[in-house]
Protein backbone atom coordinates (compact mmCIF):
# COMPACT_ATOMS: atom_id res chain seq x y z
CA UNK A 1 0.00 0.00 0.00
CA UNK A 2 1.21 3.59 -0.78
CA UNK A 3 1.97 5.98 2.33
CA UNK A 4 -1.28 8.08 2.86
CA UNK A 5 -0.39 11.81 1.83
CA UNK A 6 -1.45 14.16 4.84
CA UNK A 7 -1.51 17.62 3.84
CA UNK A 8 -2.26 20.15 6.87
CA UNK A 9 -4.75 22.93 5.77
CA UNK A 10 -5.06 25.90 7.51
CA UNK A 11 -7.67 28.00 7.91
CA UNK A 12 -8.16 30.51 5.33
CA UNK A 13 -7.94 33.91 5.09
CA UNK A 14 -11.05 34.78 3.68
CA UNK A 15 -13.37 37.47 5.36
CA UNK A 16 -16.34 36.01 3.52
CA UNK A 17 -16.84 32.10 3.72
CA UNK A 18 -19.90 32.12 2.04
CA UNK A 19 -18.80 33.36 -1.10
CA UNK A 20 -15.73 31.72 -1.23
CA UNK A 21 -17.88 28.12 -1.01
CA UNK A 22 -19.83 29.71 -3.71
CA UNK A 23 -16.61 30.69 -5.96
CA UNK A 24 -15.42 26.98 -5.50
CA UNK A 25 -18.75 25.64 -6.31
CA UNK A 26 -18.73 27.41 -8.97
CA UNK A 27 -15.36 25.65 -9.94
CA UNK A 28 -16.70 22.33 -9.27
CA UNK A 29 -19.33 23.03 -11.69
CA UNK A 30 -16.87 24.00 -14.34
CA UNK A 31 -14.17 20.89 -13.43
CA UNK A 32 -17.46 18.98 -13.81
CA UNK A 33 -16.54 17.20 -10.63
CA UNK A 34 -19.25 16.62 -7.37
CA UNK A 35 -18.37 17.56 -4.08
CA UNK A 36 -20.32 15.39 -1.38
CA UNK A 37 -19.58 16.90 2.02
CA UNK A 38 -20.07 13.94 5.15
CA UNK A 39 -20.30 14.80 8.57
CA UNK A 40 -21.58 13.17 11.89
CA UNK A 41 -20.23 12.40 15.10
CA UNK A 42 -17.77 10.42 16.32
CA UNK A 43 -18.12 6.50 15.98
CA UNK A 44 -21.52 7.11 14.13
CA UNK A 45 -19.74 4.93 10.93
CA UNK A 46 -19.15 7.55 8.02
CA UNK A 47 -15.99 5.18 6.87
CA UNK A 48 -17.60 2.18 7.03
CA UNK A 49 -20.50 3.88 5.27
CA UNK A 50 -18.02 5.61 2.73
CA UNK A 51 -16.31 2.41 1.76
CA UNK A 52 -19.51 1.40 0.72
CA UNK A 53 -20.44 3.89 -1.20
CA UNK A 54 -17.39 3.37 -2.78
CA UNK A 55 -17.64 -0.41 -3.80
CA UNK A 56 -21.42 0.56 -5.27
CA UNK A 57 -20.31 3.49 -7.02
CA UNK A 58 -16.39 3.18 -8.28
CA UNK A 59 -16.80 1.14 -11.88
CA UNK A 60 -19.24 4.33 -12.84
CA UNK A 61 -17.51 6.82 -12.11
CA UNK A 62 -13.61 8.31 -11.23
CA UNK A 63 -14.00 8.89 -6.58
CA UNK A 64 -11.79 10.86 -4.49
CA UNK A 65 -11.40 10.73 -0.98
CA UNK A 66 -10.05 13.39 1.35
CA UNK A 67 -10.46 12.46 5.11
CA UNK A 68 -10.19 15.37 7.66
CA UNK A 69 -9.18 14.73 11.21
CA UNK A 70 -7.82 16.67 13.86
CA UNK A 71 -4.75 14.17 13.52
CA UNK A 72 -4.38 10.78 12.79
CA UNK A 73 -4.58 8.93 9.41
CA UNK A 74 -6.13 6.11 10.78
CA UNK A 75 -9.20 6.33 7.85
CA UNK A 76 -7.42 7.37 4.99
CA UNK A 77 -5.43 4.02 5.58
CA UNK A 78 -9.03 2.36 5.66
CA UNK A 79 -10.15 4.33 2.61
CA UNK A 80 -6.85 3.37 0.86
CA UNK A 81 -7.66 -0.06 0.84
CA UNK A 82 -10.73 0.50 -1.66
CA UNK A 83 -8.02 1.52 -4.35
CA UNK A 84 -9.66 4.98 -5.05
CA UNK A 85 -7.36 8.16 -4.60
CA UNK A 86 -7.59 9.53 -1.02
CA UNK A 87 -5.72 12.21 1.21
CA UNK A 88 -5.62 13.03 5.21
CA UNK A 89 -6.35 16.56 5.74
CA UNK A 90 -5.38 17.77 9.16
CA UNK A 91 -6.98 20.78 10.20
CA UNK A 92 -4.41 21.11 13.25
CA UNK A 93 -6.85 21.25 16.09
CA UNK A 94 -9.63 22.51 14.06
CA UNK A 95 -13.46 21.41 14.80
CA UNK A 96 -14.02 22.06 10.79
CA UNK A 97 -13.26 23.14 7.56
CA UNK A 98 -13.99 26.42 5.77
CA UNK A 99 -14.03 26.51 1.84
CA UNK A 100 -11.04 27.37 1.75
CA UNK A 101 -9.29 24.66 3.64
CA UNK A 102 -11.48 22.47 1.34
CA UNK A 103 -10.01 24.29 -1.83
CA UNK A 104 -6.59 23.19 -0.56
CA UNK A 105 -7.04 19.94 -0.12
CA UNK A 106 -8.82 19.55 -3.42
CA UNK A 107 -5.96 20.95 -5.03
CA UNK A 108 -3.80 18.48 -3.49
CA UNK A 109 -6.01 15.58 -3.99
CA UNK A 110 -5.90 16.81 -7.59
CA UNK A 111 -10.00 17.33 -9.22
CA UNK A 112 -9.31 17.44 -13.24
CA UNK A 113 -10.15 14.04 -13.63
CA UNK A 114 -12.39 12.61 -10.99
CA UNK A 115 -16.20 13.03 -11.31
CA UNK A 116 -17.46 12.71 -7.53
CA UNK A 117 -14.79 13.89 -4.43
CA UNK A 118 -16.14 13.06 -0.84
CA UNK A 119 -15.52 15.21 1.73
CA UNK A 120 -15.14 13.36 5.30
CA UNK A 121 -15.63 16.15 7.57
CA UNK A 122 -14.13 16.20 11.40
CA UNK A 123 -16.32 14.26 13.67
CA UNK A 124 -18.58 16.63 15.08
CA UNK A 125 -22.53 17.85 14.94
CA UNK A 126 -21.83 21.78 15.69
CA UNK A 127 -18.99 23.35 14.06
CA UNK A 128 -19.06 21.99 10.43
CA UNK A 129 -22.51 22.61 10.13
CA UNK A 130 -21.55 26.15 10.17
CA UNK A 131 -19.64 26.35 7.68
CA UNK A 132 -20.12 26.23 3.60
CA UNK A 133 -17.27 24.10 2.51
CA UNK A 134 -18.23 24.84 -1.31
CA UNK A 135 -19.32 21.44 -1.32
CA UNK A 136 -22.58 20.33 -3.91
CA UNK A 137 -24.36 18.65 -1.56
CA UNK A 138 -24.32 17.39 2.25
CA UNK A 139 -24.91 14.28 3.91
CA UNK A 140 -24.68 13.82 7.15
CA UNK A 141 -24.62 10.27 9.63
CA UNK A 142 -26.90 9.50 12.50
CA UNK A 143 -26.48 6.20 14.09
CA UNK A 144 -28.70 4.22 16.09
CA UNK A 145 -27.56 4.58 19.56
CA UNK A 146 -26.79 8.36 19.50
CA UNK A 147 -30.97 8.40 20.25
CA UNK A 148 -33.91 10.12 18.30
CA UNK A 149 -33.39 13.03 20.28
CA UNK A 150 -30.57 14.38 18.06
CA UNK A 151 -32.60 17.01 15.50
CA UNK A 152 -33.79 18.83 18.88
CA UNK A 153 -30.76 19.13 20.13
CA UNK A 154 -28.14 19.85 17.24
CA UNK A 155 -30.71 21.75 14.46
CA UNK A 156 -28.37 23.31 12.52
CA UNK A 157 -26.66 20.58 10.88
CA UNK A 158 -30.25 18.72 9.85
CA UNK A 159 -31.63 22.08 8.32
CA UNK A 160 -28.16 22.66 6.28
CA UNK A 161 -28.20 18.87 5.28
CA UNK A 162 -29.75 17.54 2.04
CA UNK A 163 -30.00 14.12 3.21
CA UNK A 164 -29.59 12.35 6.54
CA UNK A 165 -27.98 8.75 6.85
CA UNK A 166 -29.63 6.89 9.96
CA UNK A 167 -27.09 4.19 10.00
CA UNK A 168 -26.64 0.89 12.48
CA UNK A 169 -30.11 -0.07 11.96
CA UNK A 170 -29.01 -3.95 12.67
CA UNK A 171 -28.95 -2.86 16.21
CA UNK A 172 -32.12 -1.44 16.24
CA UNK A 173 -33.40 -4.07 18.75
CA UNK A 174 -30.97 -2.91 21.55
CA UNK A 175 -31.55 0.21 22.05
CA UNK A 176 -34.56 2.77 22.52
CA UNK A 177 -34.18 4.52 19.22
CA UNK A 178 -37.98 5.27 17.48
CA UNK A 179 -37.14 5.44 13.96
CA UNK A 180 -40.76 7.54 13.24
CA UNK A 181 -39.50 10.13 15.60
CA UNK A 182 -36.42 11.01 14.81
CA UNK A 183 -37.75 11.34 11.25
CA UNK A 184 -40.42 13.30 12.83
CA UNK A 185 -38.13 15.73 14.39
CA UNK A 186 -35.58 15.86 11.56
CA UNK A 187 -38.21 16.69 8.86
CA UNK A 188 -39.48 19.41 11.13
CA UNK A 189 -36.05 21.22 11.44
CA UNK A 190 -35.87 20.48 7.43
CA UNK A 191 -38.48 19.37 5.42
CA UNK A 192 -36.65 18.39 2.21
CA UNK A 193 -34.13 16.24 3.84
CA UNK A 194 -34.17 12.35 2.18
CA UNK A 195 -33.43 9.79 5.04
CA UNK A 196 -32.15 6.90 4.18
CA UNK A 197 -32.07 4.34 7.34
CA UNK A 198 -29.14 1.78 6.50
CA UNK A 199 -26.47 -0.69 7.92
CA UNK A 200 -23.12 0.19 6.87
CA UNK A 201 -22.15 -3.39 8.68
CA UNK A 202 -24.75 -5.53 6.80
CA UNK A 203 -25.40 -3.17 3.90
CA UNK A 204 -29.04 -3.26 4.38
CA UNK A 205 -30.40 0.14 3.11
CA UNK A 206 -27.30 1.18 0.77
CA UNK A 207 -28.77 1.00 -2.78
CA UNK A 208 -31.43 3.45 -1.81
CA UNK A 209 -28.59 5.59 -0.76
CA UNK A 210 -26.27 5.25 -3.48
CA UNK A 211 -28.83 5.16 -6.32
CA UNK A 212 -29.85 8.87 -4.99
CA UNK A 213 -26.00 9.85 -4.80
CA UNK A 214 -25.92 8.63 -8.81
CA UNK A 215 -28.80 10.59 -9.81
CA UNK A 216 -27.07 13.72 -8.50
CA UNK A 217 -23.74 13.23 -9.58
CA UNK A 218 -24.97 12.44 -13.34
CA UNK A 219 -27.06 15.28 -13.38
CA UNK A 220 -24.22 17.55 -11.76
CA UNK A 221 -21.47 16.42 -14.31
CA UNK A 222 -23.73 15.86 -17.49
CA UNK A 223 -25.45 19.04 -16.97
CA UNK A 224 -25.00 21.37 -20.30
CA UNK B 1 -42.31 19.49 37.53
CA UNK B 2 -41.24 23.10 37.85
CA UNK B 3 -40.73 24.83 34.36
CA UNK B 4 -36.87 24.56 33.84
CA UNK B 5 -34.82 27.52 33.92
CA UNK B 6 -33.19 27.94 30.55
CA UNK B 7 -30.03 30.52 30.90
CA UNK B 8 -28.58 32.25 27.61
CA UNK B 9 -24.60 32.09 28.37
CA UNK B 10 -22.24 34.34 26.34
CA UNK B 11 -18.95 34.17 25.29
CA UNK B 12 -16.69 35.58 27.87
CA UNK B 13 -14.92 38.64 27.15
CA UNK B 14 -11.95 37.18 29.16
CA UNK B 15 -8.58 37.10 27.19
CA UNK B 16 -6.67 34.55 29.61
CA UNK B 17 -9.40 32.26 30.05
CA UNK B 18 -6.78 29.68 31.87
CA UNK B 19 -6.29 32.63 34.59
CA UNK B 20 -10.41 32.75 34.62
CA UNK B 21 -10.48 28.88 35.35
CA UNK B 22 -7.67 29.22 37.68
CA UNK B 23 -9.95 31.82 40.03
CA UNK B 24 -13.20 29.99 39.33
CA UNK B 25 -11.37 27.21 40.78
CA UNK B 26 -9.95 28.93 43.88
CA UNK B 27 -13.51 30.22 44.30
CA UNK B 28 -15.00 26.36 44.42
CA UNK B 29 -12.58 25.99 46.63
CA UNK B 30 -13.64 28.81 49.43
CA UNK B 31 -17.01 27.73 48.81
CA UNK B 32 -16.44 23.67 49.24
CA UNK B 33 -18.30 22.97 46.04
CA UNK B 34 -16.82 20.53 43.34
CA UNK B 35 -17.38 21.49 40.10
CA UNK B 36 -17.40 18.25 37.76
CA UNK B 37 -17.18 18.83 33.69
CA UNK B 38 -18.79 15.66 31.97
CA UNK B 39 -17.84 15.60 28.10
CA UNK B 40 -18.53 13.19 25.89
CA UNK B 41 -20.02 13.18 22.05
CA UNK B 42 -23.98 13.14 21.34
CA UNK B 43 -25.42 10.37 22.10
CA UNK B 44 -23.05 8.87 24.38
CA UNK B 45 -25.29 8.53 27.11
CA UNK B 46 -24.23 11.54 29.23
CA UNK B 47 -27.77 12.60 30.77
CA UNK B 48 -28.59 8.54 31.73
CA UNK B 49 -25.23 8.37 33.21
CA UNK B 50 -25.53 11.30 35.06
CA UNK B 51 -29.05 9.92 36.44
CA UNK B 52 -27.39 6.73 37.82
CA UNK B 53 -24.87 9.06 39.28
CA UNK B 54 -27.26 11.29 41.00
CA UNK B 55 -29.45 8.05 42.36
CA UNK B 56 -26.03 6.87 44.07
CA UNK B 57 -24.79 10.53 45.63
CA UNK B 58 -27.94 12.37 46.23
CA UNK B 59 -28.65 10.63 49.94
CA UNK B 60 -24.92 11.99 51.01
CA UNK B 61 -24.39 15.40 48.82
CA UNK B 62 -26.18 18.20 47.98
CA UNK B 63 -26.11 18.20 44.21
CA UNK B 64 -27.06 20.53 41.61
CA UNK B 65 -26.30 20.11 37.59
CA UNK B 66 -26.24 22.33 34.70
CA UNK B 67 -26.99 20.90 31.31
CA UNK B 68 -25.69 22.32 28.06
CA UNK B 69 -27.41 22.45 25.02
CA UNK B 70 -27.07 24.58 22.10
CA UNK B 71 -29.76 24.80 21.78
CA UNK B 72 -33.18 22.59 23.82
CA UNK B 73 -34.07 21.75 27.29
CA UNK B 74 -34.80 18.00 26.80
CA UNK B 75 -31.91 17.36 28.95
CA UNK B 76 -32.74 19.30 31.86
CA UNK B 77 -35.97 17.84 31.79
CA UNK B 78 -34.76 14.45 32.20
CA UNK B 79 -32.70 15.59 35.19
CA UNK B 80 -35.20 17.64 36.99
CA UNK B 81 -37.20 14.20 37.67
CA UNK B 82 -34.27 13.34 40.00
CA UNK B 83 -35.52 16.01 42.12
CA UNK B 84 -31.72 17.52 42.22
CA UNK B 85 -31.12 21.57 41.32
CA UNK B 86 -30.72 21.94 37.91
CA UNK B 87 -31.06 24.56 35.26
CA UNK B 88 -30.44 24.80 31.49
CA UNK B 89 -27.63 26.22 29.59
CA UNK B 90 -28.00 27.80 26.32
CA UNK B 91 -24.97 28.52 24.22
CA UNK B 92 -26.24 29.47 21.74
CA UNK B 93 -24.53 28.24 18.81
CA UNK B 94 -21.24 27.68 20.60
CA UNK B 95 -19.79 24.25 20.90
CA UNK B 96 -18.55 25.06 23.51
CA UNK B 97 -18.21 26.49 27.19
CA UNK B 98 -15.38 28.38 29.07
CA UNK B 99 -14.62 29.36 32.70
CA UNK B 100 -16.42 32.94 31.86
CA UNK B 101 -20.04 31.03 30.84
CA UNK B 102 -19.70 28.19 33.46
CA UNK B 103 -19.41 30.71 36.22
CA UNK B 104 -22.27 33.02 34.77
CA UNK B 105 -24.10 29.06 34.91
CA UNK B 106 -22.86 28.63 38.43
CA UNK B 107 -24.10 31.94 39.63
CA UNK B 108 -27.40 31.29 38.06
CA UNK B 109 -27.74 28.16 39.90
CA UNK B 110 -26.12 29.44 43.66
CA UNK B 111 -23.59 27.48 44.62
CA UNK B 112 -23.83 28.29 48.43
CA UNK B 113 -25.27 25.17 49.12
CA UNK B 114 -24.69 22.89 46.75
CA UNK B 115 -21.53 19.80 47.66
CA UNK B 116 -21.42 18.94 43.59
CA UNK B 117 -22.16 20.31 41.15
CA UNK B 118 -21.98 18.53 37.37
CA UNK B 119 -21.55 20.23 34.31
CA UNK B 120 -22.87 18.49 31.36
CA UNK B 121 -20.81 19.80 28.52
CA UNK B 122 -22.16 20.15 24.73
CA UNK B 123 -21.79 16.99 22.67
CA UNK B 124 -18.79 17.17 21.46
CA UNK B 125 -15.35 16.11 21.57
CA UNK B 126 -12.92 18.59 20.16
CA UNK B 127 -14.01 22.02 21.19
CA UNK B 128 -14.86 21.27 24.86
CA UNK B 129 -11.43 19.61 25.13
CA UNK B 130 -9.81 22.95 24.34
CA UNK B 131 -11.12 25.43 27.00
CA UNK B 132 -10.55 24.71 31.09
CA UNK B 133 -14.08 25.24 32.68
CA UNK B 134 -12.39 26.24 36.32
CA UNK B 135 -13.49 22.82 36.83
CA UNK B 136 -12.10 20.47 39.70
CA UNK B 137 -11.88 17.17 37.60
CA UNK B 138 -12.92 16.40 34.05
CA UNK B 139 -14.60 13.20 32.79
CA UNK B 140 -15.50 11.83 29.68
CA UNK B 141 -17.65 9.34 28.20
CA UNK B 142 -16.93 7.05 25.21
CA UNK B 143 -19.67 4.56 24.26
CA UNK B 144 -19.27 1.08 22.97
CA UNK B 145 -20.97 2.07 19.70
CA UNK B 146 -18.48 5.01 18.83
CA UNK B 147 -15.78 2.56 18.30
CA UNK B 148 -12.50 1.32 20.10
CA UNK B 149 -10.06 4.14 18.39
CA UNK B 150 -11.28 7.53 19.57
CA UNK B 151 -8.28 8.02 21.28
CA UNK B 152 -6.39 8.18 18.44
CA UNK B 153 -8.50 10.71 16.60
CA UNK B 154 -9.70 12.78 19.23
CA UNK B 155 -6.47 13.29 21.72
CA UNK B 156 -6.75 16.22 23.33
CA UNK B 157 -9.87 15.26 25.24
CA UNK B 158 -8.13 11.94 26.51
CA UNK B 159 -5.66 14.15 27.59
CA UNK B 160 -7.15 16.62 29.50
CA UNK B 161 -9.84 14.46 31.19
CA UNK B 162 -9.01 12.84 34.83
CA UNK B 163 -11.70 9.91 33.79
CA UNK B 164 -12.33 7.98 31.35
CA UNK B 165 -16.34 6.35 31.72
CA UNK B 166 -16.81 3.80 28.69
CA UNK B 167 -20.48 3.13 28.26
CA UNK B 168 -23.15 0.78 27.04
CA UNK B 169 -20.88 -2.11 27.77
CA UNK B 170 -24.18 -3.73 27.56
CA UNK B 171 -24.25 -3.85 23.81
CA UNK B 172 -20.83 -5.49 23.48
CA UNK B 173 -21.56 -8.36 21.80
CA UNK B 174 -23.07 -6.66 18.94
CA UNK B 175 -20.36 -4.15 18.15
CA UNK B 176 -16.61 -4.71 16.88
CA UNK B 177 -15.33 -3.07 20.16
CA UNK B 178 -11.97 -3.79 21.89
CA UNK B 179 -12.39 -2.51 25.15
CA UNK B 180 -8.30 -3.98 25.72
CA UNK B 181 -7.63 -2.04 22.81
CA UNK B 182 -9.07 1.23 23.70
CA UNK B 183 -7.70 1.00 27.30
CA UNK B 184 -4.23 1.01 25.80
CA UNK B 185 -4.97 3.90 23.36
CA UNK B 186 -6.23 6.23 25.86
CA UNK B 187 -3.27 5.09 28.68
CA UNK B 188 -0.97 6.14 25.63
CA UNK B 189 -2.62 9.71 25.57
CA UNK B 190 -2.90 10.30 29.29
CA UNK B 191 -1.18 7.86 31.94
CA UNK B 192 -3.19 8.86 34.92
CA UNK B 193 -6.26 8.02 33.48
CA UNK B 194 -8.96 6.34 35.63
CA UNK B 195 -10.89 4.29 33.03
CA UNK B 196 -14.56 2.96 34.16
CA UNK B 197 -16.56 0.53 32.08
CA UNK B 198 -20.20 0.63 33.17
CA UNK B 199 -23.60 0.19 31.53
CA UNK B 200 -26.04 3.25 31.87
CA UNK B 201 -28.95 1.20 31.50
CA UNK B 202 -28.36 -1.46 33.59
CA UNK B 203 -26.36 -0.38 36.25
CA UNK B 204 -23.24 -2.57 35.86
CA UNK B 205 -20.25 -0.42 37.05
CA UNK B 206 -21.59 2.53 38.03
CA UNK B 207 -20.36 1.96 41.81
CA UNK B 208 -16.36 1.99 40.90
CA UNK B 209 -17.18 5.15 39.09
CA UNK B 210 -19.67 6.66 42.13
CA UNK B 211 -17.02 5.49 44.56
CA UNK B 212 -14.39 7.57 42.74
CA UNK B 213 -15.73 10.29 42.69
CA UNK B 214 -17.18 10.45 46.55
CA UNK B 215 -13.64 10.28 47.74
CA UNK B 216 -12.59 12.78 45.24
CA UNK B 217 -15.61 15.35 46.62
CA UNK B 218 -14.99 14.44 49.92
CA UNK B 219 -11.24 15.46 49.58
CA UNK B 220 -12.55 18.86 48.29
CA UNK B 221 -15.20 19.91 50.77
CA UNK B 222 -13.70 18.83 53.32
CA UNK B 223 -9.92 19.75 53.15
CA UNK B 224 -8.62 22.72 55.26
Amino acid sequence: MDKIRIIEVKESIFEDNNREAARLRARLKNERTFLLNLMSSPGSGKTTTLMRTIEELKHEFRIGVMEADIDSSVDAEKIATTGVKSIQLHTGGMCHLDAGMTEQGLNELGMENLDLVILENVGNLVCPAEFDTGAVKNAMILSVPEGHDKPLKYPLIFTVCDVLIINKIDVLPYFDFDLEKVKEYALMRNPNLKIFPISAKTGEGISAWTDWLRNQVGDWINAD
